[in-house]
Parts: C-alpha cells; structure tokens; sequence
C-alpha cells in the first residue's frame, strides 16, 4: 500500500508498504475523506522513537470498506464507516474500570500511527471493527463526518471532563479546532457564560457561531484580569485548556472557582515540568477545584453518540472546514498546511470519494 | 392587599386580605409579569385542605421590590427580579443532604399557595430573598423570565434527572410548556434523537423548533410500537414524563432501554397506585433501568443558572406565549384559559409593568 | 463431560453430554468449589424454555484450568482461578454504555445455564479467558471465594444501586445470603444506622457480624412501622430489596426517604405487574426517591476488586457457608438442601479439591 | 471569656475577652472536650494577619449549651452538643452550588479563630446553632466525639475526594491524624489494599488497626519505588496526600494510575509553586488522573452522619488519643504538646466534663 508519513524525524514523504492483513475481526477501508492533524505534526517534527521511522501518519479518517474479517458480525464490503482516531482493542481488563483510552497503557488506544500505521494512505486497517466502526449515515458528509473522528470527540471531550451543567460559567482556553469543539461541547452541556480566549478572526466568528457570548484576547491584557472583569470577579465554573502555553494552563486553575473543574485536553511536548503558583491553587488545594486532563475516547459508541448529536442538527463541526483538497496526491499539500497553519486556516480536509 | 385565588374547593375570585409582613430576611414585590399554571387549576377545582380555602393562587412572577427586610444583603427597593416558584426557607438541615425543595417535608419548598399566599396579587412576600430572588438582567424581557420560574426549571430538571449526555436518545412524553421545556433541556444536555410525543399543532412546531428530531403522536397508534420503530427496536437512553396518563407513565418504563433513565416530572392526581407491568421492567427491575421523579428546582442560583442561558441565547422560553393580557383585571381571563385550555394555548402571561 | 441439572421442567438429575470444546479465547476448568444458588432452584422448578431442557445448572464456582485456549494471554494451565456468574463475552457495543451484564440483551452476561452449561459439572467451560476469570490467591480458601462469585458481587452491588455513603441509614430487606452481604456492603460503603429485616437466628446473628445495628422482623408488626420508629419518623436514606414479597418491595418505597434511594436485587418470578401505592410513592414521585434494580457486575475486574476486599480482611463471606459437601456425587444432595431450605442453611459448598 | 490563643505572632498564652454575644441563630457553649490542632500551631506560628492578634485559638470540641438564641428551633440550655470546626453560615448562595466551606470565599466556613474567636475558651459561640450542631448522644464518650469534629470529617472527607469504591487500592500519604482517619474512611468506602505511609510506630500500628494491609515508609527508599513494587507496577486506584512534603506529593501522582484520583487534605504553608515533574503528569495530563483538594465539610449534617458511623461501631476515633489532659488550666500543656510533637504522641484532648 501507499501511504503518506514520516521516513525519519522531520522528514515526511510517500512511503511504500506492504499491504495490510486483515485479521478475523479487523476491517480494511479505502479512504473516502482524511484529515490531517496538528498530532500528525508533532509526530513527524517534534517527536521521536522507532515507531516513529517510516510510519504512515494520521488518524481522522472515513472510509469505504474494502475487506472485512471473518468474525466481524455487524459490517460489509462496501459499508462507508466513520473511524474514530482511538481505535482501542477492547480485550484488556483495563476497559472493565472504564479506561478504553489507556486499555494496554497510557494512551494505548491510539493505535493509529503508533503502535500500527496511520490513516494517510490508501488501505486504512481498522482493528475490531465491531467495537470500533460506525456507520456512515447516507445524508452524512464525509467531510463533516471526518471532524467528529478527532476534533468533536476531543473538544466535547473537554466539556465531559469539566462536567459542564445548567448554567455554569465555561472559559475555553484556546479557539483552534479542539478549542471551537469544547465551545460546542459546553453550550451543548447547557453552559451559560461561555468565555473563549482567541484571536484568529476566523476562529472568534466560528467560536460565536458554536456559542462564545465572550471572546477574550490575550493581546488585549491579562488573560486572568479580563476573566475576572468579564465574571464580576467570580472567576468561572469551569475551565477547559485546548490550547495556550504553560501560563495559560496557570491562569486556568486561578480563573477556576473553588468548587470548580479546569479540564486539559490540550498536548504539551518538551517540557519538564508544571509549576503552579500557589496563588492560583486556591490556597494549597483548600478550594475544591478538580483537575483532570486526558485522551478523547473512541470507539463505535462514541462515534455513534456523536453522529447523532451532528445529525440532529445541534452542531455542524463541518463549518470548522477552511481548506478542501481532492485525491491522494493532494495530501502532502494539506500536511504542509498544518505545518505552516496560515491564519485563515481551521482545518484541511481531503476528498476522495 | 388585593389577590386571585381560591375562595372555596371548585370557586375562584378575588381575595381581600391583609397585607403580608415583610420579615427581617424576606422582600415584597409588586407584580411585573404572572403566569397563572395547571397546578393553580388543580388546586382550585382538585385537591382540598385547609390551606385552600381563602388562598391567593400562583407562583410563576417577575416583580419589582418595594420593601426589603432589614437583613436582606444583595436587594433593595426598586430591583426588578425573578421569583421562582420553589423558595425554600433554607434554614432545616436536610437542605445539606441536597434536598431544598424538601427541606422541612415533602414539597415544602413551594411555599406559594401552600404555606402562604401565591403571587397572584398586587404584593408578593418572598421569604429568605438574598437565597431565592435572582436579579432580573435589564436586556431580559419580563414576560419571556417569567417562564423561567416554574416551566424552565421544571422541564430542565426532567433533563437532569434522566441524566440525559452526549449522545443520548430520549423520549419526551408530552408537550405541554413543561414537556416543550423538557425538549429544550434534553437538546442543551447534548441528546441525539430526540423523539417528543404530542400532537397539539402548536406544541408540534415549537417542539421541533426547540430540538426534536421526531413526533410521535398516540393518534397513531401505540407509543410503545412507535418508538421502538423509530429507534430500530433499542428503545431510547432516557425518557421523561411530561404529560399523559398512567398508561404513558408505564410505557416510559418500556420504552426505556436496559442501563437507561425514566424522570417523571408529571403531576398525578386522584390515583390509588402506579401498576407497573411486568414486561416493562426489565425481567423484574434487572435491567438497571433507573427510575426518579421531583419537584423543580428553585432559589436564587437556580433562577441565576438557568438566566444565563437563556441570555447566552442557547433557548428561548418566551416562544411558549401564545396569549398575552394587560395589567391585575386581567388575571381572571388569563387564569379561565388554563382552565379551558383551548388547542392553541400553550401559555398566558398577565403584564403588568 | 458429566453435570447436574435439569432434565426437564421439575426434575433434575445427573447428564451425560459431550465434552465442551474450548474456543481460542475461552479456558476449561475442573471445579474445585461450586456452590448451588437458589436461582438454580427457580431454573429447574419454575422457569420454563428451550434452554431449560437438559440443561447443566450451577454457575458459582471455582475451579483449576485444564484447558486454555491459543489467544489467552494471561491464564495457563494449572491455574486456580475465580469464575464469576456473569461472564460476559465482552464483544458488543453496549459495554461501551457500561452495560457488560446486558451486552447482547437483557441479562445476557449470565450465560451459564442458559445460552451455555452451567458449572456444576467436571468440565466448565468459560468465554473470554483473560476478560472474565480472576487468579484465586494462594491464602485465600476456595470455599470462602465461591461466596464472591455471586453472593458477595450481588449483594455489595445492592449498595451500590443504592448509592450508599458516609452516614447514610439503610435498610436491607431480606437477610438470606444475597442480603447478608448487601448488609457487610452497606456497612463497608460507610453506613450509619444499618437495619436488617429477617426472622432466621443464624441469619440474624450473622447480620449484626457483618454490620446491622437493628434487626426488624416482620413477625413483631408491621415493617414500615418498625422502620419508622427506629429512624424517629425519619425513614431511611437508602433500602436494598434482597428478599421478600411484593408488600415487601412496595414498603420499600415507604421507608425511603424524600432524596433517597430504593434498589432491587431480589428475583421476582411469575408475577405480572408491580403495584406500588402511591402513599409511598412520595406525592406521586415527586419527592426524588431515585429507584433501580440490576444484575451483579461480574469479569475479571470485578472478581479482582472483590478478592481484594476480603483479602484486606474487611469481611469474610465463608462465614455464611452453614453446610459443607465433598466430591462431586455430593452435588444433587447440596441442591436439594437448596430446595428444602432448612432454617439453619445459610449457603452450602460442594468441595472438590 | 477566658481563652487561650494568640496574642501575636509567636506568641500564646491566656486571653481576657468580653463575653461573647449570643445573636437569635447562635448559641454559646461550656467546653465538655476540647482538643488543640496542628492548625492551631501554623495560626500561632507561621500565619500573620489581623485576625491572628489577641485571637483565641481552637476548633476541635464538644460542649454543652449555656446560651441559646431566640430563633434556635432544636436545641436547648443544657443540650450536650458536638461542635464541627467547620460552621458556615449557611445563609449565602453558594451553599446552593454545593460550597458550603467556602460559602462567603476561600474556606470562610472556618469561622473559628478567623473571623472569630476559637474553641480554646470557656465560652464557645456557634452561629446557625440549629445548621451546625448535632447532639452529642447519651452513649458517646465526649472524647471520642471531639475526634470526629476535624480529624474524621477531613481524613473521611480524602476517601470522598479520592472517589474510593470497591475494590480501589488506595495510598494514604501520611499517617498523623488526619491520615489515619483517611486510613479508616477509605477501608469504609471498601478499599481493597490499602497503602499507609509512615513511620512512627503508634501511628503504624493504628494504620493497621484501621485497616491499611502495607506500610511503607520513606525511610526504607523511594516511597515511588515502593508503592510500584506493592502493587505489581500498576500504581493505585487513589492516593490520599495527608502529610509530607512537595515531593511526596508530586509522588503522589506519579503513584496514580490512569483514570485514578488524586486527593489532598494536607496543609501547605510558605511555599510558592507546585512544580509537578513530567513524568508523574501521565504524559501531560493525558491520562484521566482526576486531581482535587478541599476543606473538610461540616454542619449539623455532617456531624450526625458521622457519629452514626462512629455509634455503629464501623470505627473509633478515640483510638488515636494517646494524651489526656483534664481541666482549662491544663490547655496550654496540651497546646505545648501539639508544638513539639513528641514521637508517641497522635492527638492530646482536655476533658472538662
């Protein structure tokens, strides 16, 4: 098979590969609509590791299957799925405590383009696809359908994990793709005050469109004091990190009202440590704020929950699409594109049906 | 003062009587907006007691302060504020166990028309004012908060005791203001399909305008055959009972998927038992179909919460309007309609401002 | 291979079947512990269906792999392992939603005796090896954990369904050996006031060993009289329904506070509705009693979490084992204890080692 | 009043003050039991401000009414109560948010020697007499109960934060009182092993009384180390901080498996950041490690769940005091005690009975 990925640590290209053996409850799909990601980045240019060596990126992806294995009991030849980027194997204990992401292993269930290859080619390899696929309904976009692979599952992720309820103050740290998801996620959670820290034009149309009522600038002062100002000096229920260096993820925990949840679902790399200052922990961790962080979950149900949410008409992640290619040989452009991230640019998407 | 009420079992009028003693934590208000509701019908004409001989009816209002008590510390005369229809005196211990709309006995935290005089009359006494009033935001329109009080409260909370998430489906059973509330606060709690049973041409639209994604209508045949084809036989994730007989309250149980939520937030009267079959309860409740059912919600942050998202633009309740009336001589006209409720009532409001 | 059960509706005996083959991810056991449930009783007595003819019963035991198959990963030969009653296949969707013991339908995850042979056999076949079977520990006594494998996880996730916390009043309802250990799981969830309802003396005394601190029976009046006064009027936070009649299962709802929490682990059989009256509904359920039943959680994780409970020395669930047998000709004698009851059986154990 | 505390920073000994004031919600007791804490030590000591001169110390005790104001609906002159060190008001809105410690700000619930004077005295005032006090009753040694009004409520209160359940293996940071505590909350929320770190010998030995089943002490090596190796390199399900140092609790994530919790109820006092390494974070925070942090609850509530577990047997605070002082001369012995902390010492208690 052909695919698109890294030879070696900063250098990407076309690799050829053998193609993929589809165990007995596998399934292999030709692409109909890929994504690139900013992980895809990180991976080829950032970060490193033998699995890292000639390994096909990516992990947002629909696909039109092509071979499925035998004990597969619910999918055919010729079914369109959507592939959820954590495809977990579900045959460890671990899923028994609720911990399909971590199943062998932190972030075990991120299959794609680390422990096997990615998405970017032309033979997608999709292990149980029972506890993995979902349909593709017939009146949805592939293209809509890819940003609910990565970007809604993480971004309402987000909302999940800072237990947005009925009227909750929200501030998203970040309005990228991840960031403009955890906006839709907490307004669907029923958020009141919805903060959104941002600047990109593009992206503060897109984050009131998903629910924003405030747009915070991080060039227009303190990101803490405009907070605050926009709170009555409250602070917020809830935080969700989606984006921003360490500081922010700081102030996140200091916006935070005692008895409120800062969320992380954004991705550090190269650092070695996080100092929070005392000021903002709320007197040593007296002030009941919960913090947790973790990877989006997958798998068939999750892909299932989401594309209901999206067909019910309650959110259309595919207005997050700035930028449409055509044909395999139009993925190393889209890839480059994340690597340059142009300011008009949310997210790139490539058509092959 | 000067109220509407009860004067006996089964007659209604105008009440004359003292004015209420505003207390050193409590407030008085005069009427900005009222809403009469089928609960001041039932206790006109259906249930009977001491407290309803003489007692001024209501508890849905909006209301301008003209008397605040002596330790009241966040109001004062001349705050225009929303008045919920749950106002606990907040002052027994079991609101620590979460309980205020319990606090000293079952529903005891709906004080108007029970305890003390509703809010039909031209002088409101609200108890414990800095923990039930909420400040009525200047942009918000009075009639449109006044559905806040008791129909917004209530049907969100039908959401919240099904504990609808990301994803889910659920089945809305009636869709009367409570029910049409319901459908809003299961779409903003993240739901999937969305299936609503009503059939009033109205409530129709308005249902589908506020998130259902399917109708279902007992004119058709049997609920119970409909949503299980409209849910390809899986039932739904949660159900919540808004409206209908007993009939309909046992179908929740078997529409209601294994693993999945029934809430009743309906008013039964004038029964004896709830005799639920047996092949609606999951082989004898082994199913973990979990089951609850109470009083709305109240107190000020409450009132707050649910403000905030209808100022963030995420539902608007002032949509159930169907009839307007002007100033206290129209209370009567206003509260005979709820009474007759005619086809394309769905809700009154008396403005007064 | 050779097993207990039953012929046809009403009579049991020995049967002579093939040897169950082991699939590559299912292990065979030969028992070392089996213990007969009272649900066997209701199999061969009073249930009825294809799968009730010749069919193996059993489904508590422990046992020594003789058989594992080529995808097992973490069990071998010569093991001793706990086999759970609920072994899911661990291959459905729905254990996405968290409903491992309904994953293919209605209590799907008790395949012993029912899709399958149960284990009071030589031969036990068990599904999903690696997700289902825990290690028995060297120090702990195999008839002690066959008390685990349905009795214990039954009856702790009685206190589970009823969300048992720091302080809170509970009342089990039956104190065979399912409510006896709803009992020590009440006790161990941080129950305050703990009160058992039963009449038989070892039962009673072993109640008040594992935690109750009032014993009602209904042989001295009414039981919702007695739980009343034992709680100053008050009722109880939490009921776990593990035994009695229908009148048993309505008072639960009686004596469960507003706010509080009624759950259901009792069996019913050949019953046809549920009537429950609505004085104890709370005002015609607005009173937020929340109400749920299920089947016990069972696979490897569970097992695990279980053993480690009674390895800590935090209860000792072999101290219900009233009668012991030895071999396995020793079998139809210990069912037909089951079937007789005598008042001084608690539980009996087959011991094969 | 007579009282012990403050008179400036450094400096203790006996305060002469003006009766206290009994307001219409409050009521003021005669201390039966009295027992000093390390808190008290850090205001003495360490803390500087305003409210620490001339500022009686204290809020560990049991005592009995002498004053009871108008409005005091449950309690009498005479009364023997059990007085929470955390009394808030309970007359601010965001107790309704769930916050009752920190209703008016940051553990304002701390009303003790903060915003007003301490327990050290001969008149003890509580504010909201009928939300804070529980009855001390007949059967419980006072003694006994001053152990329950801070050290229980905030060790219990870490196995809350830490969401302990079945079968969670647990580490206790830490086993001073609070620890201890922490030890028998979590073996009372079903904790299956249960790590205890520490070192002095009486402190060992309650540990295990409590029910911890390893003790690991830092002085054997690195406590991550250890921990890893207790627990076949898995780590714990929750990890309660209640003593050391900012390394043990960055170890304490570290320990923490994917998708565990992370609880503190350990004091910091002069430090300025909390400087997580990398390499405890879960790969960034990706690995569902929930963190949280709070004052202990109280209130009537809390108290009389608690005692009712203490009255039930399930466990006994009182085994942690190794010191009895007798009589209000013997205070400031008691208080030396707490500051030098001698190698055989838990808790000391004054009785005045």
């Amino acid at each position: 098979m052909k695919g698109f990925g890294v030879i070696k640590k900063g250098t990407v290209g076309w690799l050829e590969k053998p193609d993929p053996i589809c165990g007995p409850s596998d399934a292999i799909a030709r692409p109909i609509a890929l994504a690139p990601c900013t992980s895809d980045v990180h991976s080829a240019y950032e970060m490193e590791g033998p699995h890292l060596i000639n390994r096909i990126l990516g992990h947002e992806s629909i696909g039109e299957l092509i071979e499925v294995g035998s004990e597969v009991r619910d999918f055919q030849i010729g079914d369109r799925v959507v592939i959820p980027c954590t495809t977990p194997s579900w045959s460890y204990p671990s899923i028994q405590d609720g911990m399909h992401q971590h199943e062998a292993g932190l972030v075990s269930g991120i299959n794609f383009s680390s422990y096997e290859d990615g998405t970017l080619c032309d033979r997608i390899k999709i292990r149980s696809a029972d506890m993995n696929l979902a349909m593709l309904p017939a009146n949805l976009n592939p293209e809509t359908a890819v940003m609910i692979t990565d970007m809604m599952t993480t971004g309402f992720h987000g909302a999940e994990l800072a237990e947005v309820k009925f009227g909750d103050s929200v501030c998203v740290m970040g309005i990228g793709p991840v960031g403009l998801m955890a906006v839709a996620g907490s307004a669907l959670s029923g958020a009141g005050q919805l903060l959104a820290v941002g600047t990109r034009p593009d992206c503060v149309t897109l984050a009131k469109e998903y629910g924003a009522t405030d747009i915070i600038s991080y060039k227009e002062g303190s990101i803490y004091d405009q907070v605050m100002d926009a709170t009555d000096g409250n602070g917020v229920d809830a935080v969700i990190v989606a984006g921003g260096d360490l500081e922010t993820f700081y102030t996140a925990f200091g916006i935070c009202k005692n008895g409120g949840h800062v969320a992380n679902i954004n991705v550090f790399t190269e650092i070695t440590s996080f100092n929070i200052p005392i000021e903002h922990s709320g007197g040593g961790w007296m002030g009941h704020k919960t913090f947790r962080g973790g990877l989006c979950p997958g798998g068939r149900r999750r892909m299932e929950r989401l594309i209901s949410i999206v067909q019910a008409g309650r959110v259309d992640p595919g207005r997050m699409i700035t930028h449409r290619f055509h044909g395999m040989d139009s993925i190393p452009e889209a890839f480059q594109l994340m690597v340059e991230k142009p300011r008009d640019l949310i997210k790139p998407v490539v058509i092959l049906d």
